[in-house]
């Protein structure tokens, strides 16, 4: 085995990937490469790092590759995060720092170590896909960059559960409509319980388990995949039914 | 190598998709991870079940998993089958039993096994991928549930020749609007040949050998990849053409 | 290790382009497969060609399989490029010779050995996966077809700078909605620096060295990751901005 696996997450599409996954096997040709995805909404650097954190978890330890980088080309720094036996590399604007605190205490590196032929617009090929390969491959962070002190970060926890309101935001609508807020379920445990009912946007929603508990195409709310409050629609689109998309402030207020 | 591929067949868009492979890596470090789609149309398990059982005869000996899953921790079986060397593994409601039969009288198991942390709404990460792993590394599926004697099937080969009448269902709309029928070759060989015409929706329509044979633009029937009758326009729609969808009933006259 | 990576270049969508994975699989089973398409616009040579030959560059020595096919199942003859140590193999219609001589001169084989129960409209699945599996293992193009002395090509070149005036074609809208033209750096040099001015469509553009260096939601051109003239929109898309489509000519005049 060649080492750690390496995972992409990216706003380029295709064929950009591609030419990522060419420069990774150029250099680390056993490289296991896994898409976590290349459709993150273009830019959103929020959106990105929600999705990150959602799944590095669930990974043996990999280098995780995150480019979502308006600022490519700018003054904005290189970035690798060592947590425990895994890494990310990608832009330091906060894309990276909320998954790699779900994994521990992370160690941060400015990229300085300079690469031939860096194209202004395209570091996710001309630097952390060398990077992320090389770091697979066993090498130190050490050999790629400096100790780095204060890397942009990103707060996606600012939700509140006040009485019996509960506010947060919804960071991912996922491809079947489900708006995931980011209210955690330990934080609404002391408050609901299966078959409480919440209102939102004045409608009245159930409190479920699991998105059949619901009749066919009504609304619900239960605790999702990512161990927050989720809006659904049982077969059906909450994000429609309810106009919601990723950063919009939500409130739900506990109906007894 | 590390056993037998995976295949992973879900209407889960990415990141749901990359968290199931980072359980997979977690317990099969070398597994070979094959994207079959993670786009079928939502909740449309008749779909899943007609694209899975046409490729997985394209495939060596694989573990398939398939998950297109509305019934998600509600009363429905987890399920594995087995069919020769290879298997199948996601929710007992006939998405997998058409692919399974396609390779051999399968064998069929209720998953009974207890995982930790099981996700109400997320069986596809937190059983079935599992599940997967450990049968591409060779373990048995009596390590994970008991024999079952009536899986949930589909007939998705639900048509009828009647004199000049041909009469079927439209399984697919590929990416192409080409509109994939369940009119099989071996059922029109007799009556058809290259040359004849066919009536649809009151349109002529030639019967040829390849989409090029028609001119461009025009529609044109054939039998496809799929060895089944596909409705077509050269270099066109032939689903915009003829407002056809996955699901439709459709019926055929043929012409001299 | 099993010998060369092989890529993925189709307009086939998801599952079309998996039951080609699972026959090269049979056939290789340690075969390393990087997507770097699926979905190139449907018959779209051109976009193709451009898009592998921007990629291929960055790989390892690898069999590149490019399948947009509209002439499938018709005369047009299967081809395999061999220039240095990479291979290219699909239909011989233009969209493999200018990645294929982007890596140096290459040798042209029509593919002439019959293949068992070959589909008229999928020779991706029945004649080219199967043929990349084998080179990718070190068999010889020999060993499926002969020398063809003029395999069809495209021109992706066709550019003019005269005196202040730069006329060239997109090639390429990319998924943050870049046009891509094919006008390279090298041509405009001598002409143009940072800090110049160009006019398109009665607007004027900045020429700038990174998307970040416009005002945000403004246009620009640059050099792009590919060497040549990109015509972009700070954060947002150039191809809405100035109604741009692959395969436009555009015309863009230095104004000092």
């Amino acid at each position: 085995m060649a080492g750690l696996p390496i995972t992409l997450l990216t706003d380029f599409g295709f064929a950009y990937t591609a030419a990522m996954k060419g420069r990774i096997l150029s250099i680390a040709p056993d490289a296991r490469i896994v898409d976590v995805s290349y459709k993150i909404p273009s830019h959103s650097v929020r959106e990105g790092a929600f999705l990150l954190r959602s799944v590095v978890r669930h990974f043996p330890p990999a280098v995780h590759v995150g480019v979502v980088d308006p600022g490519v080309g700018t003054q904005r720094r290189g970035l690798i995060l060592k947590s425990g036996p895994s890494y990310f590399t990608g832009p330091d604007n906060g894309l990276l720092m909320p998954a790699a605190r779900a994994l521990g205490l992370p160690e941060a590196f400015e990229i300085t170590k300079q690469f031939p032929r860096v194209s202004r617009t395209f570091h996710g090929r001309d630097i952390f896909a060398p990077v992320a390969a090389h770091l697979a491959r066993g090498e130190s962070p050490d050999d790629f960059g400096v100790l780095l002190a204060n890397p942009a970060d990103l707060n996606l926890d600012d939700c509140e559960v006040s009485g019996d309101i509960l506010t947060g935001e919804v960071l991912s609508v996922d491809g079947f409509g489900n708006a995931v807020t980011n209210i955690p379920a330990s934080a609404v445990a002391p408050l609901l319980r299966p078959g409480d009912r919440l209102a939102l946007h004045g409608k009245i929603l159930p409190f479920v388990e699991t998105y059949g508990e619901a009749e066919l195409h009504r609304p619900l709310v239960l605790v999702g995949s990512h161990d927050c409050l989720e809006i659904s629609v049982n077969q059906g689109s909450a994000a429609e039914a309810f106009r919601l998309k990723t950063g919009d402030r939500v409130q739900l207020k506990v109906v007894k």
